[in-house]
């Protein structure tokens, strides 16, 4: 019995990498599409939007069954509450994908005008904090997950500057006024995909941190002493 | 020890309700000072985003010590899950509202214009829609939650008017753009505040057809199928 939970959560932590890899895949292909003007790029995006949803559904499933099947011990419960918050977020990764490729679509019917904002290295930053919050998942480390955490504000910083810099657009350059609109929020929707980031590698510590206390390797880290009252 | 955990399940239900009704009132809060340029209901919803924040933690904590506790029942598990996603969302709309209050102070710096969009109609149709989310889940019906997920159309097509007219505004009245684009924004807002109330009527309705199936009342709907295969 002990084993099959075992092998049940071996498939869901495989299952959620899978759906890493879809959501961290739309991203890209959203922003690269962004980049090149490229529309079947984005229709790509639209196509893999039904698989991600899928996905999702398969992995909230299988966190359940395992759930259902056995009373699960506080670190494997605490993996399995942790799997089900980072599924719904690469979910909305996968949403935030959508529109970006949507935003890119109304572009691509638009003259083509040069606007001051560098969204391609925005989109880097983006896909560096998706990435680097599924490894920290993947290796169970906290402290990857931490600098997730302080990337936030990098991308924060420059959602700002995009702003500031496409409005005067708008207000200089009427005749890009729906391009710079279509960049500002192309922008906005990559903050967003960091927020994500965010919560997912706030879920890794929350799951990593508990496990360590249930090893009772100590900690003097508060939240960690927070958990040692409740566990 | 049943009843430890029959009350613990009524105190989470409780948690959610008022966290609930920390985040309705956040979102109308913040549309009342869009409306009347009304600086004092901006700062009031930046204040209680940390007791939303906290509000939040505590549910998840709870939720934890339940799952911790015993081997819920399929029912009882089904609905805990449900509290911990309509949490996660309650939280996202009390973050929505404060991005709408940040626009708010924006707009009060700038001369009042006016424009083409009525954001008042707009939030009403997205309060109902928070409204009736929790309502569905307050009494447990399905058919309710339902009716929510028809009234995002509605929302999303008024976020399509709304987009529309505004970028016709900042085209043709450049001097508006600023304004125009904060509107803008706010409409996305809502219609962001719209999604999670849709998600929170499909949580419900996960957990609500769970039960039936549970007590075996029989259902011809595809999903209430697929859910006697799961349990």
């Amino acid at each position: 019995m002990r084993t099959r939970f075992q092998q049940g959560l071996d498939e869901l932590r495989q299952k959620l990498l899978r759906m890493g890899g879809l959501a961290e895949q739309a991203v890209d292909r959203a922003c690269q599409a962004y980049r090149d003007r490229d529309l079947s790029r984005c229709q790509l995006v639209l196509e893999n939007e039904s698989l991600i949803n899928a996905a999702e559904r398969e992995i909230d499933e299988l966190a359940f069954d395992l759930l259902a099947m056995q009373q699960p011990m506080a670190g494997d419960l605490r993996f399995i509450l942790a799997v089900t918050k980072i599924n719904a977020d690469l979910e909305r990764v996968g949403d935030q994908s959508v529109n970006i490729a949507e935003r890119v679509m109304d572009m691509v019917e638009l003259p083509a005008v040069d606007l001051p904002v560098d969204i391609p290295r925005m989109a880097a930053a983006v896909s560096a904090m998706v990435r680097r919050a599924l490894e920290s998942f993947v290796e169970g480390k906290a402290e990857l997950a931490q600098a997730v955490l302080e990337m936030d504000n990098v991308v924060d910083r420059m959602r700002d500057e995009a702003f500031i810099m496409l409005v005067k657009t708008m207000n200089e350059r009427p005749e890009a006024t729906r391009q710079a609109l279509d960049a500002l929020l192309v922008a906005r929707n990559l903050e967003r995909v960091a927020d994500h980031a965010t919560n997912i590698a706030e879920d890794v510590i929350f799951w990593v941190r508990g496990f360590d206390v249930r090893h009772n390797v100590p900690d003097p880290d508060s939240q960690s002493q927070q958990e040692i009252k409740r566990t």
